[in-house]
């Protein structure tokens, strides 16, 4: 089986990570902040050494401006709700994910915020545009790190600095990208960030998170228990406990801490294999003149996308997949990028690599391709 | 060392438990409803899988009624988001956790809602007093299955029925005692229901839900990728998927159904060891002049909490962990609790057990306590 879906969910994780879960579910296996005993300590303190390196590694100060949620879809939602006020306008991109565009649209609709998308030559050539986006009202910049289509870095430091430059505070969704692309809050200029454990960061499921570069103090979009200041009849004024009510995973908290350990260890190995093999992939189905790569000459991660002409992307998915070809076709929960690049209608083939694969997978696939065309 | 914290997570989970969890995260390893390869479609139908099993457990009829989130916290802020609107009244017991308590008293404060807490004898002897509390706006009747501080059972079918004979809702919070104590939403009249995995249901932490016994179509909590219907700008009127929106913790999910399974195949030896455990600890401290057992008499599952007379809760905690016995003192995220036994001043000391416990355990912990008094 050839595994070509990592922007989905990266697979396999390092075996340090899946040894670091085991350790934890049979050894701790505890909540943190929850009690005074051995286990319960040793559970606080492996959830702050995880703050501590999340902070760190992107570019932070401090570990209390690390929030953790499930995945970074609950991190966009808590603070856009949070964070945007009625009458308010949001600037994002073209490339923005389902995650980002619907709750804003929803609020939207309810009447509370609009939103403006920005065109694509903004985020390139004409980046000094960004300025003729901006409203009197315009509250937050949102950018994706990468495009989870077709790879593509969308965020600038550039960008960020023309937003902040006219005091609008910048947001980076950096669900896809982080782990491949380094980004450091402090030095990139930006305000806010959410991230997921599960795709580049090669952590296990379930934990995501929002890290703010100032101490952040919002209305939490959960409230419930948060194992300190128990009578308080709402979520009390203390950070980050305030938006983490309920029990938080610590099982994958804990797998987050060795993955980013393990990135750190070997990024630069991972960048230039994943470099490798998309380069080499797309160098050579551009080649065959039946097929269309979305934009191929971009500085990207390692996913991108394409379609065969006349033949819709669904069917070419199937094909694969009955070739053991683990790819996705369809829209990618990101409409707002298919209507970028003018695949509404046809969706398109992403193919999603990651350091996990070889040049020979890569060979298997472009023969398998090359069948079909 | 001895675990008695069970009532913040159960440790250990069932051998079966921990298998099931690494099987998932090593052999599938993908997320469900985000691709149409083999290993995509393996993940939706063992979320399919679990969705029924969790059905089934809870006494309806259909799978789709069951939407997942990473604990019992999300889904009871998402069930009261979206479903109470302003002006409404709730009416809850006067054991709620603050996972009930504070996003309500949340939406009091923004005056959208407002809530009154039943007295504690209308939730034993004298049932029929429910109705003096209902309005004309009342919304809904919220009871906790069992106290997380005390083990007493609150839920009880005649309550129910006495609130649905008034055209009322019950939504039961089954965080603690589910699993302990078989409940049925259609048998017992409960018509929406929230639950968390790590607890007494033995799975790994990072999932819990919201059952509905009629499809649930209130606004969701959480915008964003849902796997389907990619093109529309907001989530999706597809159920149970519209409240998912975000990557799924399958892993979490499956070791639930696995777990369930376990639950299923010995609950009446589960009930009975817990059972035989906690009545044994409570009448032997009961013959102890300086114990203080709260509600010692009352049906509860295997917690319960007391208090040494002139000895703060901290400090009988303290000098447990010392003897690497496991329980916890102070508020326990239950201020409305506290304020009902009079122990808002001095916590209590919880201790909550589970089937893997052992009469030897419980004799060295009576054995300390004495040492203590």
């Amino acid at each position: 089986m050839i595994y070509f879906d990592n922007a989905a969910t990266s697979r396999p994780k390092p075996e340090c990570v899946y040894k670091a879960f085991e350790y934890y579910i049979r050894e701790i296996g505890t909540s943190p902040g929850r009690g005074c005993y051995d286990l319960a300590i040793q559970a606080s303190r492996m959830l702050y050494q995880t703050r501590k390196t999340v902070a760190s590694f992107f570019g932070v100060d401090k570990p209390d401006k690390v929030v953790f949620t499930k995945n970074s879809t609950e991190a966009i939602n808590f603070f856009f709700n949070g964070y945007l006020k009625k009458g308010d306008h949001v600037i994002i991109s073209p490339f923005e994910h389902n995650a980002v565009l619907r709750p804003l649209h929803t609020q939207k609709e309810h009447g509370i915020i609009d939103y403006s998308v920005l065109p694509e030559d903004v985020l390139y050539e004409h980046k000094d545009n960004l300025i003729k986006y901006i409203k009197p009202n315009t509250a937050l910049v949102v950018l994706t790190l990468a495009s989870n289509l077709t790879g593509q870095v969308v965020f600038s430091k550039e960008l960020a600095e023309i937003a902040r430059n006219a005091n609008i505070p910048v947001f980076v969704d950096a669900s896809q990208g982080a782990g491949k692309k380094i980004i450091n809050m402090s030095f990139d200029g930006v305000d806010y960030l959410a991230f997921t454990g599960h795709k580049d960061l090669l952590a296990l499921p379930g934990v995501g998170g929002l890290i703010s570069s100032r101490q952040l103090q919002i209305q939490p979009l959960i409230q419930g228990g948060t194992g300190i200041h128990g009578e308080s009849y709402v979520n009390p004024q203390a950070f980050p406990d305030s938006y983490e009510a309920g029990t938080l995973n610590m099982p994958a908290i804990w797998s987050l801490k060795v993955s980013l350990d393990y990135i750190c260890d070997n990024i630069d190995e991972i960048i230039q294999k994943e470099k490798r093999l998309v380069n080499l992939c797309i160098t050579e189905l551009e080649k065959n003149p039946s097929i269309v790569i979305y934009r191929p000459y971009l500085h990207r991660v390692s996913t991108f996308c394409f379609n065969i002409k006349d033949i819709p992307s669904s069917i070419v998915v199937e094909k694969l997949s009955k070739k053991r070809i683990c790819v996705r076709g369809g829209i990618h929960c990101a409409i707002k990028a298919h209507e970028t690049l003018g695949t509404v209608e046809t969706g398109a083939v992403r193919v999603s690599m990651n350091y996990n694969n070889s040049e020979d997978e890569v060979e298997e696939f472009l023969n398998v391709i090359k069948e079909m065309t």
